[in-house]
């Protein structure tokens, strides 16, 4: 199929809730953000074998690629909005990869909300590489990594280090049962972006990070961004069944759970006065900002991320 | 050099005049169009070996890859506002490359108005890969491919086929003299956006689109996009003196010429009742829009560009 023809048959249904987009025939796309809000713009590529396993099907693909990005919006708090495209994808790519890619986008997109403005691509190399650009929408405030104070808690959501686990037990096996082995994956396929929390926490977050790289990396992000020290403690962070199953086993996998990223959870600090409103959330306690720099786990410099 | 401080180091400064790139510290870029103007938004690729030859410099790299977006935007008859850039580099990238890309688009940004504001990198892989994204700004009017009208003439921006001579003089070495070699080889390596051509258009041409498939490639998608047919006459399709002088050597010369690409030239449609306006810009008259579709040249049918 010419490329202009996979255009229109598989990418351009996926604009046609924007107009400016001109169902992706002409130059560039002309958008028109609602009044009174901010522009958030955020872009990461998902490159096969680095960011996805070398296999990976065309719909974990699009996930990957739409949940990185939409994670970095929730960090900011901004409302997911438009998208852009750029594919890069091997000659011999079956006509089937594009329809399973973009029926997955397609449910994505409604999901969570955004419609396909604009992209390109180029068939060649022997990966593929994708490039996602997403426009989101904030009120006049965004949560920062700047803005941690000393004297805030610092907490996260969700559980930490389900997808590392899961990317361990996807490439070497894990001694986990069916349950848990299904449950890792999942989490290491489908990060969760963190949207809906990310509203709530407009005029309560100091400072927000998604947890991409690791909860120690990540939280030494904050660390430098607010110039303070944060403290840690690693019996308070939030583990899933899977997750303190293998733990008991082998005190080795915090490794990866502190380490592994992936976890696409938020990490914030927030003044104690919002103890009362944050206990409703589904977020963990796990530490405090102090005066200083880096990052103090149970004690002990953790700054650098896990070393392994 | 770790990639935080290779982005400190190369590409904040690059970001330096938009505060809502918190110096590429953040999540995302949060930004505030100018009021009163619409976001026109476009995004290209340059991968090493297809956009770019396998030998290509980081200056070289820099310059395609910001002019091809560019051109885009001239498309459109927008301004470059702000972009976004996600790189791809194989890990034994030296520092030096990164230095001499990011001093390129330094002097580009500055001459074209733009400023960085987010993006990303990872490293890996054997070749190197760049996405931008630009956002320009316009007024309330977009000039698109889609308004051309029966009875229009039809123009094109300077020259035609330099830089697809250029490539093959790269590629092959060409019976051409030394300037005519600097002069095809830079038109390849350094593409010009016709950005102030593309604001003395508004109110003006009809239809337009920046050649980058190749003349008559580029024709065709008026033709599709308006519902017309494009006639087009060879011996007005404007020349350097280098690509004269090589097709009066050899007639099939022609083929690069028209169906190359990678001319970044504006092809536009206009009214006759324009004709004194763009007399005084330097574009050539090479044809008319009549009833049909598709594209004739010297009256054959020239659709899908010229095989070869």
């Amino acid at each position: 199929m010419a490329e202009r023809e996979r255009i229109a048959r598989f990418f351009a249904p996926l604009a046609q809730a924007e107009p400016g987009s001109f169902a992706l025939t002409d130059d560039a796309a002309t958008l028109a953000p609602p009044a009174g809000h901010s522009l958030v713009v955020t872009t990461d590529s998902v490159i096969g074998g680095i960011h996805v396993l070398p296999g990976a099907t065309a719909a974990q693909f699009a996930q990957k690629l739409v949940r990185r990005n939409l994670s970095d919006l929730a960090a900011m708090g901004a409302t997911p909005w438009r998208y852009f495209l750029n594919l890069h994808t091997p000659r011999d790519t079956p006509d089937a990869w594009f329809a399973e890619f973009t029926a997955m986008l397609a449910q994505e997109q409604t999901q969570f909300g955004m419609v396909l403005a604009g992209g390109d691509s180029t068939s060649g190399g022997d990966i593929i590489h994708a490039t996602m650009t997403c426009l989101g929408l904030s009120g006049t405030t965004q949560l920062l990594r700047s803005k941690a104070t000393v004297g805030d808690d610092v907490y996260v959501s969700g559980t930490i280090g389900d997808a590392a686990l899961g990317l361990q037990l996807l490439q070497h096996a894990l001694a986990t049962d069916a349950a848990g082995e299904a449950f890792l994956s999942q989490r290491y396929h489908i990060p969760e972006p963190r949207l809906e929390l990310s509203g709530m926490l407009h005029g309560i977050a100091h400072a927000v990070i998604d947890v991409s790289d690791g909860l120690l990396a990540d939280a030494e992000q904050i660390a430098r961004s607010s110039s303070v020290q944060v403290r840690l403690t690693r019996a308070s962070v939030p583990l899933s069944n899977a997750a303190r199953a293998l733990v008991q086993q082998d005190e080795t996998y915090w490794q990866h759970i502190l380490g592994g990223g992936d976890d696409y959870e938020l990490l914030f600090a927030a003044p104690v006065a919002q103890r009362a409103a944050l206990a409703e959330l589904p977020v963990t306690r796990i530490g405090e900002v102090v005066a200083g720099e880096g990052v103090m786990l149970d004690g002990s410099p953790a700054s650098g991320g896990w070393e392994h």
